[in-house]
């Protein structure tokens, strides 16, 4: 399951809000095979001045429509499925009215067996952790 | 020392979101071998649609009840250790009287000298990277 | 790129929040080659009670000043390297005439090909993966 935190400036409205997050998703969809129901964001506004971005790193001109997207996800991913998901964020973006300039994406990679989605047995269980070939 | 993250969507008094914070904290000291007084949380809370969760991944029913767990730990723990702990967690939720579903839960591992509690040193120190032998 | 969180309780007024941001950046410049304007940084105050800490663990007396900074950067800096930032934030934020107990410090390293800042092939780019030279 990739956990996916997305931070923004405050005074969004809550409908692009939803469109930015899901079009986040649909770039893991599309380009990580994650599956369409594996979807876990969280979306926080920041104070002006509580979210920092330098406007010209690397000669690239951000502006106070930043998205900061990091996404937590299962080790194992190539160099080429990376790149093609960042690549697809910064379209799915572009497709709403954003900036490819904008789009900002960390991840963080874990093993496999550190998720854990509901509990049953006394002891419980991480989820992908077993013998399931589930993408996360 | 973790570092656990809880989100939740608005609404829940205060009293009931530290007795969350507890059953967490209680499950890393039974199953992990973490101090009792090694306690950092940070507890945010969501406005409808900013905590983006779907209801139904893996078969499991999920509700607006959802507890987001992400803990950044010191790596070494075993799998056994690491179920035992998402299991505890889901069970001491569970005593709270939330729904053991609802219980979500990722591990970030990082390295022994990756975190410090204070410095005063010139130069400051890792607090785990010395000869102590404290569980992070 | 480092990706810096900053975790406070509520109350502090806007240029002390942003001076602490500067004290951190210029640890990470001064101890760890990062480049001036590589800042990306999110601030998140919580209420009393979400943000919860031990004010004694480890024999280090904390305060509601309390300073929670979780550093996400690429892998590859040395202990010393480490040490030097943890030292130096604790000074810089001294300076601040903030307390070095309360400066509390975890870093989560991911790999240099795990971040992205803008999109401008059609398929994107890992922004570190490449032949560049940038440290992150």
């Amino acid at each position: 399951m990739p956990l996916v935190r997305i931070s923004l400036l405050k005074g969004r409205p809550p409908e692009l809000r939803r469109k930015i997050g899901d079009a986040i998703h649909r770039a893991l969809v599309e380009t990580m095979d994650v599956p369409q129901r594996d979807r876990f964001q969280l979306l926080t506004e920041h104070e002006p001045g509580d979210l920092v971005y330098d406007s010209d790193y690397l000669g690239i001109a951000r502006t106070n429509e930043i998205v900061i997207v990091q996404i937590t996800l299962s080790a194992g991913r190539t160099l080429a499925q990376k790149r093609a998901l960042f690549g697809r964020i910064a379209n799915n973006l572009a497709a709403l009215g954003l900036r490819r300039e904008d789009a900002w994406i960390n991840l963080v990679e874990v093993a496999k067996e550190n998720w854990s989605f509901a509990h049953f047995a006394n002891e419980g269980e991480a989820s992908y952790a077993g013998p399931q070939k589930i993408s996360a």
